[in-house]
């Protein structure tokens, strides 16, 4: 490990290593918390890298704890990473409200411009260009094999992220995503207050504006559940449907009967989807 | 649901109902909360019941969360109930000093007869007799195919409830298990302060003692982390090793390299306890 990145934690769990990891972040001005998951694998050998994007109030712990994807992981031999969802420390500034769904553990995956958030609130330079540079550096981490998935506010990043960089991801898919927060409460927002009141700037980080406006991958994979609170009002999986009908795009979205927005919820299909990942990453 | 017995929560998980429930215990004299996840089943279907008794510190929700037992238990059909470590409430008695290691999340599965904890302290009772009862009137439950379970302090009541009630329990198995708390200091605190200075009292609440007081099982499973901080000092699996060598019970100890004491240790092994009692209560 270089001497900048520290580890907090490194336990065996399922044949491998669950490593919690700290290193000061040039990107965000603070210091900042992932955690990886590499299961044993022959010496030498690189292996694929899933990035899981988490959502709303979360740290990297939910899923480390929560997220049940290491037995798979194992098998599939897939690196498993998990970024924060904000920057944190005492002089990051909060929603003024202290709410949970804007500033500290919200940070939208977004380069923020606005003031006072744009110093630190960086998430999206710092999951698409810091942090994927340590784990190159640090882990035996197949780069040209990434894919990335993530959960609500998480699965809103790992949708914007992976239509906007769709040469570096062999596959897309989300958990109850936010698939267009300029539509909803959560990303007006949060959106407003990160990137100001141009609606025009919204549009790169608008899974559902991203594909009207010409992003195209060739497929993406989403479970709901039909028993989320968030459903009606924040999610809203059709208006993904209908953009990805009109776009060509092979959207498999399946509304899962009875289940909830939590870890309950996302770790019952957390192996299907590590197992549709690992058939796009090693084709 | 019986009226005594309150809902606190009920989510849908890997094709299964996972609730959280809590009522008034005659036993305890206190509320009790515990977990149960319940497959789907066919209709009239009666399941097998796997009893699982956590350590130290621990709620119902420690494993519960961090368990990963939900997969194999739709897969093998089997309920899974996890109860809590002690009575609970503002008139329980705790550890004078407030340790982790007495007291409250620390009820070590007997019956105390010692002052101030008598009245409240009888997790024997409620988890052998009182919650036994409950879910059979309240869960599509087969108790006539029980097993148990548990980790560390857990590990311990799994022994010694397993060992103490050979007709009822099909499968008996730990993770990390305290084998001989009479040979260990959180033993001795817990049963000193729990049941008196007599030892003769604490044979019955040791599973090394009971086994060679002539307690007798055909075969146990334990897995225990070679890089558990607390093998050596409070575990000692040796210990059962060699009564159940003298016994002439199949003891599988299965010692695994690298792991540790936590649910990242547990949460890998339990499908694998998961299938041995699903097979032997199905025999």
């Amino acid at each position: 490990m270089p001497v900048a990145v520290e580890t907090v934690s490194s336990v065996r769990s399922f044949g491998g290593e669950q490593a919690v990891l700290r290193h000061a972040s040039e990107v965000t001005g603070t210091d900042m918390t992932f955690s990886v998951f590499v299961p044993d694998h022959a010496e030498g050998a690189m292996l694929p890298v899933v990035w899981y994007l988490s959502g709303l109030t979360c740290t990297q712990a939910n899923v480390t704890e929560k997220g049940e994807f290491r037995r798979a992981c194992a098998e599939l031999g897939l690196i498993f990473v998990a970024p924060d969802t904000s920057p944190r420390g005492e002089d990051v500034p909060d929603d003024a409200d202290g709410a949970y769904d804007f500033g500290l553990g919200a940070g939208f995956y977004v380069d923020a411009t606005q003031e006072p958030f744009a110093q630190h609130y960086r998430m999206w330079s710092y999951v698409t260009e810091e942090l994927p540079a340590i784990i190159g550096d640090c882990f035996p981490a197949d780069m040209t094999r990434q894919s990335i998935m993530g959960h609500s506010m998480g699965g809103h990043g790992a949708l914007t992220i992976g239509l906007t960089l769709p040469e570096r991801f062999k596959a897309i898919s989300a958990f109850a995503p936010i698939v267009a927060p300029s539509q909803v409460l959560w990303g007006q927002k949060a959106l407003g207050g990160y990137l100001g009141d141009d609606r025009a700037a919204w549009r790169a980080h608008d899974a559902v504006a991203l594909i009207e406006d010409g992003a195209r991958v060739p497929e993406l994979l989403v479970d709901q559940g039909e028993a989320d609170n968030f459903l009606a009002e924040q999610l809203k999986p059709q208006l993904l449907a209908e953009a990805c009908a009109k776009a060509g795009i092979d959207l498999t979205l399946r509304m899962q009967p009875g289940y909830d927005h939590s870890y309950y919820f996302i770790s019952t299909f957390m192996e299907d989807h590590l197992r549709w990942h690992a058939a796009r990453l090693t084709r």
